[in-house]
């Protein structure tokens, strides 16, 4: 592999003449926020534009952003923006790029399209949205584009191949290779081989899940399972699972139907993407299956089966909910069933167990992929990527959309199939890739940070504040607040010194304030009348004095106010 | 099982006239802090006393203790602390109770007292020792014990019986059935198959491992993996496993030797501990293979293997330093490989995929239970319960060492080897269980509550503090400071706002100090001098402002400070 450690640090040189440039503005080092940007001729085409979700030492932030400033100087050269699949992890940042670039045209598969409509309304947005299938051919710019088939855990999912001048790449977008497909559409493993009997220069290739051996199990044996378990279940049933897993939901209402309980969907997500599958005729409901969930909570509890939201352990869904007991709707009784079809997403394992945990405690059974088959990956698995390796035949290969660690592993297959070790390239968000001459080669870095989301605004949150964040949030702070006279430098007040997530103990920094007073009697002993300089002196003492005392470090924050005599006594 | 729900509410009765009170104060729905509190005839005996480590919702938090509230009024009535083992879930919190009561004797094995006394000694303790060996009976106070060599993931670890007039428990502690253990040592299950005989009126026993099909792999069988992973390898070895596990270590060592590697500890309780082992004669370490670390660096890259601490991914460990770069002594090379010879410990997963993943990008190939089997359990699986319940044959079944998930398994085992389902009692810390007549059953409650410790107090940090820190983790502060005249009410200096963990933005909370001194210009007008008041109405201004320019809720502290003119007055 051409990379050992963490690659170019240089600024990239001009984009070779002739040649292909690659960057990937995240994705890869994470799982989240793909987005892959190709360069040819000046004009540059986007695939994805996903969402990473934060993790513990990004406290308080809802979404991480890709990092636009690579294209921000170059919105104009972009000729379209292609989606591979309706998660968020691909979709999810579409509306922040276009704010900055309203009229983008952007490709996709009907479903993927109907999902970010949606999204886009809710930014009051209207994307123009161009349709586009497997098999079909677009040029856009510099890019002629195909897509291809591909199965995931979402319905109608793409891959899709650039052919430029400078050789063709195939971005496989998430894939795998389920041979027994629920809706009959498999990744079109045959136009991949055609592809690759054609020639292709560049393969970037889902590595989420490089390092499992063997194959994923087919999404269709799950059916019997679900089936197995709803069909011995006396009291109510919930299955919770992703909001777009459409073939999943589908086995459940299947099953459902068999074992005569009627369907409630539960959550905001779920109810509006069955909605639009159900729309796009990629799932069938029933008539007279589905019911709204005021009703369903009063059927008799052998006739009723709840589909909810919740499955990765999100405190506010629907399943944390009832896990504590606090669904307003849907109240946990002893004997009751749920079933977590899903998978189960690392990091997310404490808040998983939780629910688990408080649903087994209120008398429920839990069924989960750790004791019954009731998952299946949405990713390849190492004997599935080599299969698309040996259809492929890359010349070189580019693994995207995972960690460190399943990248190496995707580098690693590749190389077996016969992939030359130079031409693997395991490029981090930022690095750049040039495919010239049928090479692929970094060749420098652009800068990629976090962009996080915090409520309403982008970007004002960056590291110092997290940082603060974290301070906080380990060990609180300590506030002293005293006013001085501006002119001398005398407390004109009794300074207060008070903490918030320091201690429940009212009297805790009660031995301190002596401390402080005598700090104030030097400071202004030594005519120090300016606020700053009293404020650290006094934030030095406390500081020390906490650290001695509690061998602890909450932020020390210390505030002095000046007045001045005149002020005060105008008041008089 | 006799507990569809979290049991009983109700204040325990007295204890019932020659029966058996049992009360765990911790280790039942969580993995750690274990301590089970045995009561006969108004005697007290405790079984072990560990600590918990904390989640991300109790940021801050050192430890978490048990809760000794129960037993703080009858400290003199316990007879002996015993300890099945020397884990830090299981001893850990032993200075906390000396603490309490200095002279209480602790019983428990050789290595396991070895590891207690070293830990006093940081606490400036002498326990009273006294040290058991297996199939070794004691009689304590009205406690008749008899203890059992059990294997787990650390040497010489016992199970104990407790027989009373009311019956006879057995507390298995942490438990599995190695049928190959590497010191020979086997889990007593002849004996436990006698004491089944005689009759277990109630089994307290391990459930970490109920969930998991099947048997635990000998701890033998990793050996050759180590063997073969490390004797392919053409350059340096790091191997990180648990501190404590002397057989792991044992088998590393061995390999080095095959191998023609020197081995040096890294990282202090690795130290420590092996030295006690070795010490003992649970570790045998052949002369001349052991360097120090300072030496070991210099020499060849095939000539060296690293044990080290840090395979949870713990941030200060010396392979988290490594994986960022940052070890003082150690640097990875491409080519290295690491070897994480360990569990993953749930709630850990993102710390240690972080350090895969820093290993990785630098360039080191890493071995671990997901690609390698160099990692076996040490509590038994559920084929292994079987065994133990099938020798056992208790009557009542207590499953401990365990979230709700666990306990559940757990006692479904039981019941499935003909334990009557109604005494199977799963008690959560505080129920107490109580066994008369044969019977055990849940007649009440004590409190139980987290103690958490953080940095050198016990105690302070609570449930308040918490939220408070969470709220400032997720949100940061805005303070709000200005003084006021104490007579008028009016605003002597400018109100400044300001925020920590808030915004990167310098301006981010400009447009607000208008709004608060209109505010104070109302609360002025209106008369309102009480600097409370003013305080309330400045927090409801900017909390509505921060909610509706950035729908974010951080803490909002406003400090008013009452200056009285004639103390400003007499600065003049």
């Amino acid at each position: 592999m051409s990379l050992a450690g963490p690659g170019p640090t240089n600024t990239p040189p001009a984009p070779p003449e002739g040649g292909l440039r690659t960057v990937a503005l995240g994705g890869i080092g994470e799982v989240g926020r793909n987005m892959t940007v190709f360069e040819y001729d000046g004009k540059l085409l986007i695939v994805d534009c996903g969402v990473l979700f934060p993790e513990d030492e990004q406290p308080g932030v809802d979404l991480i952003l890709p990092d636009f400033r690579a294209i921000e100087d170059r919105l104009s050269d972009i000729e379209a923006l292609v989606l591979t699949h309706g998660h968020e992890d691909h979709i999810g940042a579409v509306p922040f790029l276009l704010r900055m670039r309203p009229d983008l045209p952007v490709y996709g598969s009907r479903f993927t399209l109907a999902l970010l409509e949606a999204k886009c309304k809710e930014h009051r947005q209207r994307p123009k949205l161009i349709e586009v299938t497997e098999s079909e051919r677009r040029t856009v710019g510099p890019f002629d584009l195909e897509f291809f088939a591909v199965n995931h855990s979402i319905p109608d999912a793409l891959a899709v191949a650039l052919r430029t001048p400078a050789g063709v790449v195939l971005h496989t977008g998430d894939i795998k290779l389920d041979q027994l497909p629920l809706d009959s559409r498999l990744t079109d493993l045959a136009g991949f081989s055609r592809l690759g009997d054609e020639g292709v220069d560049l393969l970037c290739i889902d590595s989420t899940n490089a390092e499992v051996p063997g194959f994923v199990t087919p999404e269709r044996d799950i059916g019997p399972v679900l089936d197995d378990v709803i069909g011995h279940v006396t009291q109510r049933v919930i299955v919770a699972c992703f909001a777009s897993h459409v073939h999943r939901v589908q086995q459940v209402l299947d099953a459902a139907v068999k074992h005569g309980r009627r369907v409630a969907f539960v959550g905001r997500s779920m109810v509006r993407n069955m909605g639009i599958a159900a729309d796009l005729g990629l799932l069938n409901i029933p008539q007279g299956l589905l019911m709204n969930l005021d009703e369903a909570v009063n059927l008799p509890e052998t006739k009723v089966l709840f589909v909810s939201t919740g499955s990765q352990g999100e405190p506010l869904s629907a399943l944390s909910r009832m896990a504590r007991g606090e669904h307003r709707q849907i109240s946990i009784r002893a004997g009751d069933t749920v079933v977590l079809a899903s998978s189960l997403i690392p990091g997310n394992e404490t808040a998983v167990f939780g629910v688990v945990n408080g649903l087994v405690r209120l008398g429920a059974n839990v069924v989960h992929q750790g004791n019954a088959k009731v998952h299946v990956s949405g990713h390849a698995s190492a004997g599935e990527l080599l299969f698309l390796y040996n259809a492929i035949r890359p010349s070189n290969v580019m693994p995207v959309h995972g960690e460190w660690r399943h990248l190496r592993a995707n580098g690693a297959l590749a190389i077996r199939t016969g992939v030359a070790p130079e031409n693997v390239v395991l490029a981090e968000n930022g690095v750049v890739v040039d495919l010239v001459d049928g090479r692929a080669r970094t060749t420098g870095r652009v800068e990629v940070g976090h962009v996080y989301v915090d409520g309403l605004s982008v970007g004002d949150v960056g590291e110092s504040t997290l940082s603060d964040r974290l301070v906080l949030g380990e060990g609180g702070f300590i506030a002293i607040n005293v006013a001085v006279d501006s002119t001398t430098g005398r407390a004109v007040s009794t300074p207060t010194v008070s903490g918030r997530g320091f201690s429940d103990d009212p009297k805790a920094l009660d031995a301190v304030v002596p401390l402080v007073e005598m700090e104030l009697s030097r400071t202004e002993a030594e005519g120090i009348t300016d606020s700053h300089r009293i404020a650290q002196a006094v934030r030095r003492v406390v500081g020390r004095w906490v650290a001695e005392t509690y061998r602890r470090r909450p932020m020390i924050v210390p505030t002095v106010i000046p007045v001045s005599y005149g002020q005060a006594g105008t008041t008089t």
